[in-house]
C-alpha cells in the first residue's frame, strides 16, 4: 500500500461551534471550510495543519455514528485518515492480508475524496480511513 | 500560537510486537526507531508517514498512564502532538487562555523534544501535546 501522509484526523465533538473556539482561539488554527455530509449524518468542519487536516465532525442526528461514538466514548479522536495513491486498491489489499473492512469499496467522502475504512477491530483500536482523490 | 505540523499521533497498544505487523505488513509503513520512556513508563516505536509520526506507546509497567488508558477505553488513539516553535511559550499562552494544563512547563519527552500537555478537559477531549526542538 502506497501511503503518502495523514490526509486528516477526525474529532467527534458535540458542538464545532463551541470546539472552533479552541481550535481558532488557543492554537491558532484556521478553519476554512465547513461541509454537511449527509449519508454519515454529520456537519464538519475543516482546519489546515502542514499536510494534514483537523476535520471535527458534530452528528446532524441522534442515530449518526458520531453521536453513538460520544455517547459511548466521550468528545475526541474518532479516526485516522491516510493518503493512499488508489483507496479501492488499498481496500482490496487490505482485506486481502485479513483485515476486516467497514466498506467492501471505496465511497465519497468529504471534499470529494474516495475513502473507505478499516474496522478498528483489525487495527488495535484505531478506526482508520483509507483515501484518495 | 505558532503551530507548523501535527509532529506525531500517540496510539496505546498491548503489544509493539503485533501492532508492528499491522502497521509495516498492511500500511506499509516503517519502523525507523524504538524508545524507552522511563518517566512515562512507556516503550515507544516511530513511523514517518509524511510530516508526521506514528508513536506507538506500550505499558512497561501496570501503573504507566499508556496500562490505564488501554484498561478504561481499550487500544486506540491516545494523543495529538503539535510542532510549535516554542513549548514553554505555547503552554504559558493556553494557560492564560484558560486551558487547563497537565504539565505547567516542558519537559524532556521522546526523541529529545520539548514537551507538555493540555488536559483534555480544556480540549474536547483530546489529550493534546504541544512540542518543540
Amino acid at each position: 500500500m502506497n501511503i503518502s501522509h495523514i490526509e486528516h484526523i477526525g474529532i467527534a465533538v458535540k458542538s464545532i461551534e463551541e470546539a472552533k473556539k479552541y481550535y481558532e482561539g488557543v492554537l491558532g488554527l484556521k478553519c476554512y471550510a465547513t461541509e454537511e455530509v449527509s449519508d454519515q449524518k454529520v456537519k464538519t468542519a475543516f482546519f489546515k495543519v502542514g499536510q494534514t487536516k483537523i476535520e471535527l465532525l458534530e452528528a446532524t442526528s441522534e442515530d449518526s455514528p458520531v453521536a453513538k461514538f460520544i455517547e459511548k466514548k466521550g468528545e475526541g479522536i474518532h479516526h485516522i485518515a491516510f493518503s493512499t495513491d488508489n483507496s479501492e486498491n488499498a481496500l482490496l489489499e487490505a482485506e486481502h492480508k485479513g483485515v476486516q473492512l467497514i466498506d467492501k469499496h471505496s465511497r465519497k467522502g468529504a471534499e470529494g475524496l474516495m475513502i473507505g475504512f478499516l474496522h478498528p477491530k483489525s487495527t488495535f483500536g484505531v478506526l482508520t480511513e483509507l483515501c484518495s482523490k
